[in-house]
């Protein structure tokens, strides 16, 4: 099979996953999502588990692409990184909050579930981490944990996530006490002006 | 039906929640649970959404009797707060934050649900508010904003639910982030001590 077709199973995965919700979702509803046959699709992935960690995966990759500028100023490294996580969530269609909240109910069933989503959040910490840690040596930032702030904000983005489908309360307001907090933590506030 | 039979079927249906999930839950695996039958469930309440909004509306209101203490020290009030919150996600069966995970994500389409878990937030975010307000009031705590302060702790207990269900991390985790956080915005540590 080749890498388009893996591409598009996945892609059918997402829409199948957002329409049907994850206790539907059969591997004939993602072939009528897309133009290849549920037995191609059941050739490349034995089991809806592994469709579904195939499409966990696909979304890391992404989201570390969109993250793939390192070398840059750690105050725009912590300002992208926040526009990215916000955008994501609010750019897509209104059921993928939702149905990512079903895989993560379903990660205590699913260790590579689990295994994609610790992933996720090891990524998230990581660039907020470092940002803030290099941040500090430069002097741009308050002395601060940087652990503990890459926590706080992943805890936060977590927090967002839940707030948005139970609540339906739009992520940007979390974004704003995200902002607030790092104000407080690091004496800078996200989106301020960075002199070039 | 007495009341016996309602708080019954009511802690049936949080037995039968954890048990098969919000998919497979049903009237009759919610009768197997208790000695009502599910013809007697059916004529409490009409629908699975009902029976359900029951048991959310239960839950807020032991949630709230458990918090019913006012008149004390601001401090004390707070730091009771997060044990109550802590306690409760440690102590339930392990199911128990999943299947409330999975009520979250059907809150999209289940107004009740909705209505249910933005009561639950703002208890959360009213008893955390009135505490830091009279908390700097009578000195105790650093000037803040009260709301803002309600808010970041509200979205970190989200978080941490999100948490403890897809990455498996125990909630106490998050509960060090928002005390450090706590003593960052009002100065003062929880479960710090507290003159009598």
């Amino acid at each position: 099979m080749s890498s388009e077709s893996t591409a598009e199973i996945i892609e059918a995965t997402g829409r199948a996953l957002c329409e049907h919700g994850y206790a539907d979702l059969t591997m004939q509803r993602i072939a009528d999502e897309s133009s290849v046959t549920s037995a191609a699709i059941h050739y490349h992935f034995d089991t809806k588990e592994e469709l579904l960690n195939a499409f966990l995966d696909d979304l890391l990759d992404r989201f570390e692409s969109r993250l793939a500028c390192e070398a840059r100023d750690p105050r725009d490294r912590l300002t992208d990184f926040l526009d990215a996580v916000f955008e994501e969530s609010s750019s897509d269609h209104d059921d993928f909050p939702v149905a990512l909240m079903e895989l993560k109910a379903q990660a205590p069933y699913h260790d590579l579930f689990r295994e994609r989503f610790v992933e996720l959040d090891e990524v998230v910490r990581t660039v907020v981490e470092t940002a803030v840690r290099d941040g500090i040596e430069a002097g741009y930032f308050d002395d601060a944990d940087p652990e503990e702030v890459a926590r706080l904000v992943a805890t936060m983005i977590n927090g967002a996530h839940v707030r948005s489908v139970a609540l339906g309360e739009r992520t940007g307001r979390t974004r704003e006490t995200i902002e607030q907090s790092l104000t407080l933590h690091l004496g800078w506030t996200p989106g301020s002006e960075v002199a070039a």
